[in-house]
């Protein structure tokens, strides 16, 4: 911003409950109308134009695009998932190397480079994670859950651990090395066994030295410096330098999010996330400038984030908007916040904070702040929410660092059906049937007339073949 | 078969351990490798050549395939589903119409066919169903979580069950109300407000008396006459007639399967199922007719089911495939389970238990049967299974049906990293924060110096605020 020059005035969209906040402030847009940038989807083809990967595309049975063509995403997606499949690291590197320029010589970080990120890192970041990393880990201590046999009934539930899973860190506008302990804690937590991560490397090769810290600190046991949808396909099916895992988490790039959906079945996944989002419900007794900058908070990650206050106070409705201005003066990543603001974010006044709730239940969003008199008391009125920050002195950017709970959470209206990333991401179960002699023959005729019933003479003659 | 005429021989595999079992029996298919008849994949864009079908097919931005295009699965299930989200229930009845030829007035079952169902079963199957219901009831009651709050800490967990659920029903080449109880209860049990259920019907436009009356007991809300990939779009998106729900789960073949991917995100689903399969590890106490029965029991289901031994005893590999031969020759579905025996099927002969569940782990069985010596002594050594059945008393036919645990349970290997439908199926997690004002005191600093760290100002500041 040029000195002498102010900013131009924030529109920010303010409106009564009703149907044009439905159509505005308050619409949802689906996780499956996720849209890519058309300048981006007109270089995907591009990406496979050298000779190597027109090779390996023919190679898997592909048409090799002309470089001119717009693949869609799922297209590209495809692409890359049966390239890495099919060939490994050679497809890795290749893709890599097109879409970040060079790709470092080993594909994981080294025990030195971990040690030398350490030093490149002052003692209180490290020992701030470390307390962030304490309070993660105690709150998933409480998800521990136990098997549990009934031996005279015959019946339990075995609950295990998963084996492997690869986390995903994106590199976009910023790195999170919170997103890392959000993510690695409780699946050590859980007890798997193995705990990898992928994120895009700098242009250097390297990862952040904030980013290793945190992994090291979270307990993740191998780090690769890969990236994009090229990085989900390699933790889906493995590859030379990649073990196969389980499950993949973490959020990324649309192009991450449809690669993790692509493969989905053959491992499990977690989320499919969208753009970060919070809803803060306040009523009369709400400080203008707590508000505002709360949206703010919310508002900074991204422009396409969306901050929303529902307020019963037509007095807060007023202020907020010339608090936000004002503090957006003061912030580093103004022009995002800005444009998160204006274009998804907005003010709905409401005749109550019931009413305001009732909206708020209906957007269940990502992460939803009450700041209204006694927010204890509308606890049981929340239906739909990833997070709930109850109270002026939960604001959600403390739940982001060192609360406790993950802050991994489900976005797009997803928290009607899913959870915050916890404990249960990284277990499953097997059931135990061990029936004795006289419950199968208390239970074996029903079984087998069930089984006649449903034409299915083999399974009755299974169970009647023991009765005898 | 003709009267004098012998069936031909049971072309059984039987192998040793090595590395022709694991290229032959113990084959692998992942999920995403599932394959279409040609025939079907041919006549799939002929679905939409009618007048008003070319018409929506147009009207939401996609090209009128000719009649004579083949359509990839995929392409298919996405033109069902974005036709059935833009124009609901006319969508539906002209697709269902294409493929199911004659569309039921209702697609709603009625009272009054829910009584006249109850009327065409007879008692005995009602009882028996009543019976499992109260088994199946009873075990998923053992899975209810409470949700938790740590006032002092300002920390808990909300658990709550999901408002309203799909659950589809397929009919392929049988009606299994069994599936309906196995799927429904769990729902119930979890709290889930609405539960509803969608099958094809028959020709004649109503459901199988059977369906109905499990659909009854198991306590499903509201029934509806819809299949295929249409009736996944219709629960995932709502139409005039069938409200949307937050979750669809169910098995069904691979258009319903593509469809529960394609809508995943928008609702949450349950599990990409593939064809069913038993893992039976056998001792030589293990009588060799039992094991035939199970391994029948299995093959029966689905040309595509698999049905597979391991075994440590060479007598037994060698009494079991004339026990199949001989027991086939009594099954209704004698030509079912042969194909399946035939193609998906065979014997692998292993060194040891030990050994035999280690291959089995590595298969990670939908279900896996124990008949051994002192089977409960095998169990720590279990790590990837749905279900477990101990012992000649427990064969997976009793838990088809009467033992408790739901028998939808994960196929394909993905037992590595997923569960029985159970009750967890059917709920989520809020996570609550609400930190005192001496808490964020102690922790608000280190949230501040993290968030800027990051790059994060606003969120500094919106903690920083608080602080003064």
């Amino acid at each position: 911003m040029t000195i002498g020059t102010a900013p131009p005035p924030l529109r920010l969209r303010v409106v009564q409950d009703g149907p044009e906040a439905a159509a505005t402030v308050l619409k949802r847009t689906g996780l499956s109308d996720l849209e890519v940038d058309p300048a981006v989807a007109a270089r995907s083809a591009a990406v496979f134009d050298t000779p190597e990967l027109r090779d390996l595309v023919s190679s898997v049975g592909l048409s090799p695009a002309s470089a001119e063509e717009a693949l869609s995403p799922e297209q590209f997606v495809e692409r890359v998932v049966r390239l890495v499949r099919a060939a490994g690291d050679t497809a890795l590197r290749l893709i890599s190397e097109r879409l970040d320029g060079a790709v470092p010589a080993d594909l994981e970080t080294s025990p030195a480079e971990i040690a030398a990120a350490y030093q490149q890192v002052d003692a209180q970041f490290v020992a701030d994670l470390r307390l962030a990393a304490d309070r993660i880990r105690r709150f998933h201590e409480h998800q521990r859950r136990p098997s549990w046999l009934d031996v005279d009934e015959g019946l339990g539930q075995i609950i295990r651990p998963l084996e492997r899973v690869g986390i995903y860190a994106p590199l976009s506008t910023a790195a999170y090395p919170s997103s890392v302990l959000m993510a690695a804690i409780p699946a050590r937590v859980a007890g798997v066994d193995e705990v990898m991560l992928s994120m895009p490397p700098r242009p250097d090769g390297r990862h952040q030295p904030e980013m290793v810290v945190a992994a090291d600190i979270a307990g993740v046991d191998r780090l690769f410096k890969i990236g994009g949808a090229q990085a989900i396909a390699a933790l889906a099916y493995g590859t030379e330098s990649v073990p196969k895992v389980d499950k993949i988490l973490g959020p990324g790039n649309i192009f991450v999010v449809l690669a993790k959906k692509r493969v989905f079945g053959d491992v499990d996944i977690d989320q499919l996330p969208g753009p970060t989002e919070t809803l803060v419900v306040a009523d009369d007794t709400a400080p203008a400038d707590e508000v505002a900058a709360d949206l703010l908070a919310q508002a900074e990650h991204d422009p396409l984030a969306s901050a929303i206050l529902i307020t019963s106070s037509e007095r807060l409705a007023a202020a907020v908007p010339s608090a936000l201005a004002e503090q957006l003066g003061q912030l580093e990543r103004a022009e995002i916040a800005r444009e998160s603001l204006e274009r998804r974010g907005g003010i709905v006044v409401a005749a109550s904070v019931e009413r305001a709730l009732a909206l708020a239940n209906e957007y269940a969003p990502e992460h939803l702040c009450l700041l209204v008199a006694d927010a204890w008391s509308y606890l049981p009125a929340i239906k739909h929410a990833g997070g709930v920050f109850l109270g002026r002195y939960s604001p959600e950017a403390a739940g982001d660092y060192v609360a406790g709970p993950s802050h991994i959470m489900p976005t797009a209206a997803t928290a009607r059906f899913s959870s915050p990333l916890s404990v249960d991401d990284f277990l499953k179960i097997t059931s135990v049937i061990a029936l004795s002699a006289s419950q199968l023959v208390e239970l074996g005729p029903a079984a087998a007339r069930l089984a006649r019933a449903e034409g299915l003479t083999a399974h009755a003659a299974a169970v009647e073949r023991r009765l005898h």
